[in-house]
């Protein structure tokens, strides 16, 4: 069993779940026959979008609010390599935080179901002046209100 | 004071250290002006690269003897951004273990010596039939007694 | 009119088309908004890998015959640039040609329908001991016939 | 004897130029144990960053007078590969040309000084409001006077 990369808020809503697939290039691939290691960070990435873009809650959301929120944190754990041919099932999974971050662990499988990587990266708020946000932007206290509601 | 990413052991000689200097690239540096979170994994791999190298540890001396020793975990805290026209000053520090893995923390700092990453990374031996090896490899044994002896 | 890539050949069958569309990610994108023009071979590669595994002549194909075929040449005219939030839509048109070589051209469209960018290709066929084939490998000669016949 | 890539202009000063050293990295290197080809163009970059920088007429040389210079054209022949441990000597030759276009051919030899790879990228000048510039910028061309004068 897996340690948790977050821990539990009581009262919490179930997490947001996204799940993005993508077909490993030959370019990723590294002379070991499997994908480089400092790959990964697209994989993740292209799961967090997918999950964000869904939710409204992706970069162009943020920035149309003159918000950034950059990966202050990443961690990732190699459990079993890719090859070329696979295809990465990357689920993205959002935990419930009520501070101007988000927390978000990853989960890459293959094709048969076999976890392969895990990870999670933490975001902070900042606004224009390059200012770590202390209260909630708007749109974003909205999302929050309809994830706690069950309507996302 | 940040948190050691690595344990200490008693008795352990002195960490190893080596600087890889690398000047930021256009094609690294994302719309918000600053080089992209995910690139940093090619950056922790030159100092890891440079350190191994000095050391008679590097993937070509592991890969003579049928080992490899792919990365198991990695980890990122991202200070400050990096900008196009910096130069990155990659500290690679290998720490002290006895087991057949290595401990590499890395510290990237700008011109002016401000941090602006810290991580690490763990990798685990490998043998030819892609087994974990319980036991050191000679040629990292021998390493390992220079080390201790004050040889590198 | 565009000048084309290929000189055109009596008698030959019509090209082969194949499209992949694939969304701009926010890594591809450099410090001026646009795609970085580096990141195209990926690009094309997407739409010569889609158009090689329809027709069974991908990398696993060739590699199972003990044949490879690395790029020679690579031409990019870039056009009007690709954006964040944009698909590519990659079509890769397979020239037909009778010798041990693929002449590969590639045609990128934005959402709109624009072209963003043209280019080529050329790959030539390498034995085992690392030489080019003066000869036609037997599964790519079976694929002539059969475009030639109008059955792919 | 190769083409030459640029048609030559009566009158026209000796080419500049000016090399990068860049030691291949194992993440640039694909499953046939060579640096893949989609690499090139930022190898390329560091040929042209390197003259550019040394001339005054680099990126942010560029981008303080509100101009951008986007690559409109990229070719590249592939003669021998690079491996793993490899050092690239990169070198970029900027050929002479009075209109607003930037004319850059590129050597690519390894260590034995064999050629391994050659290329050319075209740039066109373009202001703040996306057009192309029909005439050239003052910093630009002092430049063109200074080389002429044979001061660089």
């Amino acid at each position: 069993m897996r340690k948790p990369y977050f821990k539990g808020i009581d009262g919490a809503p179930e997490p947001l779940r996204a799940t993005f697939k993508r077909k490993v290039r030959f370019e990723e691939v590294d002379p070991l026959g499997i994908v480089w290691h400092g790959r990964y960070p697209s994989y993740f990435e292209d799961g967090r979008v997918t999950l964000g873009h869904l939710n409204g809650i992706g970069y162009l959301d943020f920035r149309e609010q003159n918000v950034a929120a950059p990966i202050k944190q990443m961690h990732m754990d190699y459990i079993k390599p890719l090859y070329y041919g696979d295809t990465a099932h990357i689920e993205a999974i959002l935990h419930w935080n009520e501070a101007a971050r988000l927390n978000y662990e990853f989960i890459i499988r293959n094709d048969t179901g076999e976890i392969t990587t895990t990870g999670y990266t933490v975001q902070l708020f900042i606004d224009s002046n390059q200012e770590l946000m202390m209260f909630l932007p708007d749109f974003y206290m909205n999302f929050l209100q309809r994830w706690k509601a069950g309507k996302l």
